[in-house]
């Protein structure tokens, strides 16, 4: 039984890497998907498909539309969903994808610092785990197929 | 026909009430609900009822499971949500409540400054209307009554 | 008990004065709902509410974002759904309308011409009770009371 | 991961075949599905399978039922859909397609001339992305897999 | 609390009028709904609303036709279905009713003779209860009101 | 792409032999799937697993318990439903398992002599199709893959 | 805004009526719905309604059915759950009404005193709010209204 | 066609075991999932990953988050589920997991010893099948393969 893992995040970093190398590591059999990460290409997307928009607003909401899209098809194929907020962004996309996989019933891990704790305290309350790091939300994913 | 509006996002200041006057302004038919506006009161609700926790981050916990409640019910009820995002706080709150409604199929009204759209833009692409001002989201409320 | 009936079609005549005025004469318990009907109002409310926009495009996107949050109040509140379509305007919010209602598990009475059965066929297959009149839609809405 | 892909339009020519060459030039690991692509095959598979039928509208209504059935298999078992739109014919079943796919959670890809903005907005506003041209569409659904 | 009984079977005698004459005699707050139970009426109301039909299997699809939109409006309104069996008839539409109720979620009450256990076994299995007489169905739903 | 298919029907002939060898004549990538087949077995399937009964009607209710879970699994694995009526038999099980296969959103081939359209008339019309023989059917499901 | 609290749990003493009294005091705008309180009622009500059944399991088995009716109408129509626990009784349809409660999407707010945390670990987890007593229980539902 | 089957029930003995040897001795297709059967892991897994927490109810909460991912994961996978209950323990997780499963329409056997019919008498009612020994399990499932 294999398990696909959405990776709901920042794209400002390679963290996605970093659980990908780890699960490999442990010979998990997850298959991982999640948002554009080059994080250029994820705002330039609407006009590099659609042409050049009258204004940033339009500019991102082409890009928007493409990036919703490509979030709802592969987290429609997640079985499980990895959270991870940090101290930087605004990070309201992460806290989207957190919920609509909620309301999804999708099971959803949430990695913050406990500096994070109170602003998601809410959210942290509706997810199934909450953890600190990327090792736990993988222990976390590696004790289902204990 | 009498509308249910969830009027989700900060509670730091009165902005519910400037929604309530206009719409009472405006003879709008609405019954507004939202989260606790009382912030010491959100906060604390949970040793409030449960008793004093070991540290800050079960009495968020506690706290937060008595306000989700709180808002599942209030959501339920309702026919209409309106989500205002502002240039304080980290509102991931906000971006919750407004994602759960999307995804349980509840119309959702975004309000924020545009200079917050660049964060904001996979949100208020999957909103139905996106404003910046609470006088357009009662003018698009008002407009379901025309 | 009272019945909430959504009339989906075009917006440039007075049909739907009709539908009333006919179930007013049958004394039928209905609530009527239904897309904004002034045709000019409906293409402009966009920039109406949400001021000037870059070119026609977003001007007609700004519109259908308010005109579709309209439509999931209503439809969602509505237990029959009637769908009109003539041998003007490409009606296809009408087809939309309806297939979304079907899909949602709500009734839909088609009412059409038989000259557009063959464009339709699908679409009449799929809908409860297709009609040619105004005068049969109400008389299956009333067989309902009977 | 291999994506399914319903392609919902007109069947008077080979636009599919369009879409499956450059989704095979761009090596996309795509399964395309839609409906009957011989036109009078679509026409008569009601009398071809079930007999001649009293009259015209009859015919159409037997044909019409295998062909919704073949859609509800074939748009179950996808993941996207492209509804392509174009200056000819009246296209009700496309809005039809693309309204029920919206409904039941598939990602819709909207494509037509800018010509058709106007009498399309509603249902533009409501697909995932709006593009002007199949390899804009591809595009999309070419992001998907970066 | 007042909840809608739909009574779902024959409609060959009055047998609704007596149970409709049972619950007001013990006081119940019930609201009954069914469908139409004259049955040349029933058996007409395609023609008498669409004009006469090319053959007696089109005059039957169009009667089903309105037929099966009232029962899909009066169903939906229903809090619990009373469905009855007895020996005459085929009955088909009255397990088809009982069987749309329980995929719904509605609970079902069965009433039936207890000769016809046997071929009713499998509906009876799904059904909440299974009673032999109408003032046992009344009794079953006057227990919800103790 | 292999559909599995839904037998529904009586249990006292071959009929479902019949359509397999035909769909495999046609070599259509068909998976068959249905209730048990051997009348004697899923007549005391019950008292078979769970020990003597202590009268007809716990027998029944014991068997039905079983044959009811076997349908839910199987059917809950199907692409498409083929119902097929005849003259004998009450064939309540095969409405039963057409109407929930309708209500789950499972499209639906009913089979049936012309002679029996009159009391089928509702459930003829609620299904996609309705057809007069297996080869019928066939030719439905052959559709698809065209 | 009233709302319709069913409450879950042991029918062997008068818990219910200290909530109800409680409430009451409270002035909560509650309606309270719930299982037979009876227990000897709650025990034979099948064979009071359906007659004497051959064995206890029997017995017990038209109880339940009769009981699991009443419970499926009245949750239906709730929007928050109370399930409490003692230390006496087996309690499993306490854990099946909380269960089929939290499934469904109601709101949940477990009672159990804190010697049972651990046998009810994951119910709890599941559980929007867990507390100790009644009070605390009315104190959740009261802060709904604040 | 292979099944997969979630095993709910006690952790505190090899039962689990017992029904894989039994399902590979009839040659069964069957993939069995289940919970953490490790009773020591399953109660320390929150300390294990998520550290030491500040007491009992709390340590129990985090071990509970964790085995309710690994159960939501597993079950949605799930085509049968089997809940064994026996005389010793509370099994309340036992009466959550079949509840759950069943609101979710998952088919379900419940598996006890007659003795315990009172108290599960209502789960019993919803349950698809009551058997009495983990071998009725296994011919109830194998009669899914007849």
């Amino acid at each position: 039984m294999e398990l696909t893992v959405y990776l709901a995040g920042q794209i400002h970093d390679s963290w996605r890497d970093d659980v990908k190398e780890k699960a490999s590591q442990k010979d998990l059999p997850l298959h991982f998907v999640g948002p554009q990460e080059q994080h250029d290409r994820s705002d330039s997307v609407g006009e590099d498909i659609l042409g050049e928009q009258p204004n940033p607003v339009y500019r991102d909401d082409a890009a928007s539309s493409i990036n919703n899209l490509r979030t709802q098809v592969l987290m429609q194929k997640s079985d499980v969903v990895i959270a991870l907020f940090g101290d930087k962004y605004k990070q309201w996309n992460t806290a989207m994808d957190a919920s609509t996989a909620l309301t999804m019933g999708k099971p959803v891990i949430l990695v913050r610092p406990e500096s994070l704790h109170h602003p998601l305290k809410e959210l942290s309350n509706k997810a199934n785990v909450t953890v600190e790091t990327i090792d736990q939300a993988l222990d976390v994913i590696s004790y289902i197929f204990e």
